[in-house]
């Protein structure tokens, strides 16, 4: 499967190139809005996967760095890794180069932050994941997922994982796509989250991530489990 | 530590009356509008406290049962464990008979359901917690708390916790206090949420869990772990 990271040279686009290079046997490619800043990452990312504690290589996928737009022109997946204020521009960008099979997958939270800690910043469309859909040609699925994941700790390859990662949409098949890319990393469970409507509760699950590290001595970078 | 719980004949009432019955050693009493359903319920809880696996009861606490107004009077731990529409009349009808040193804690959700899941059904006031906050006393601390435990999990002593707890209110005493009560029952640990401002992502936590019951087979009466 051909994996197009958008902004994949970004914290959560290194991160699940990284897993993916590591765990499973996809065709990665790291986009960028600057061909050079992506081939540069996949670089790096290639030379992190290249040698492993025991001198062998950490994986076999490929890691290939294009510019958005040549990115996303084979892919069968493509996650849209920015900023949550460039989410519709980037993916309005790419919209017209998009493979009518590809599915979209948005990771993007939008956080309010004031004294009492993180709170979620719920878009008049309802979610972000909404959002990406408005500005998907209507054709392309997109699912919400990986807003659960800490940057950090998804990017350091020495730290365990073992939690959840709860996909949303409205089309049943592209979640069961998306939740098999989920479960290829080591210590990733997928969790189906149904449709669209319920994407607002999937992203307002960062914020409360956040603000539980911030309340609670020796916790950071949380994940969530469901059991 | 006495622990007066209202509503303490419904399933979230019975699991911590059993729960701190057999895990702990304080003094629990069952409150209801009706102190003869009270009394009938905490000799029901007695009784299956009072012989385990091996023929030993299962705990030393104390548990009885009283009309609401008479179960808190010499309550160090209020749990209003009533139905959403309930809480803000059972507060009140209970605001006077309150000790001014009390912890008055709120376990409800209000949610709303429709074709894609659950939902939270946020009150005006922000939250339910923030709902129990002004129909009590301006001198008694309200936490939230026990929102993420599925009642007929926590209710069934056979079934393991392994679970988090979330506390959240303005007080950080009486944040500590009820957690110290989380932290008494095998297989819960208590996580602080900080301010009463974060209580709707909180309570919010219950609609996603029931909605991640539905679309993935095998799971229910889900609990959360923020690890």
């Amino acid at each position: 499967m051909e994996i197009a990271i958008l902004g994949g040279t970004g914290a959560v686009g290194r991160g699940l190139a990284l897993r993916w290079g590591r765990d499973a046997e996809h065709d990665v490619v790291v986009g960028s809005r600057s061909a050079a800043r992506a081939e540069d990452a996949a670089a790096e990312y290639r030379d992190v996967l290249s040698t492993g504690p025991d001198g062998d290589a950490l994986g076999d996928a490929t890691i290939e760095g294009r510019a958005n737009e040549a990115a996303v022109r084979d892919a069968d997946v493509v996650i849209a890794a920015v900023p949550p204020e460039y989410l519709r521009e980037t993916v309005a960008s790419v919209a017209s180069s998009l493979p009518a099979d590809a599915v979209l997958v948005s990771p993007a939270v939008a956080l309010a932050f004031d004294e009492s800690g993180a709170h979620y910043d719920r878009p008049d469309e309802g979610s972000l994941t909404a959002v990406a859909a408005e500005a998907a040609p209507p054709t392309v699925p997109v699912v919400g997922a990986f807003h659960t994941l800490a940057a950090p700790r998804l990017a350091d390859l020495d730290r365990s994982l073992d939690v959840d990662a709860l996909v949303v949409g409205d089309d049943p098949d592209a979640r069961d796509v998306v939740a098999d890319l989920i479960d290829d990393v080591d210590g990733l469970r997928a969790l189906d989250a149904g449709p669209l409507a319920n994407a607002d509760a999937v992203e307002g699950l960062t914020p409360l991530q956040i603000t539980l590290g911030r309340y609670n001595d020796g916790l950071s970078d949380l994940g969530v489990r469901f059991e």
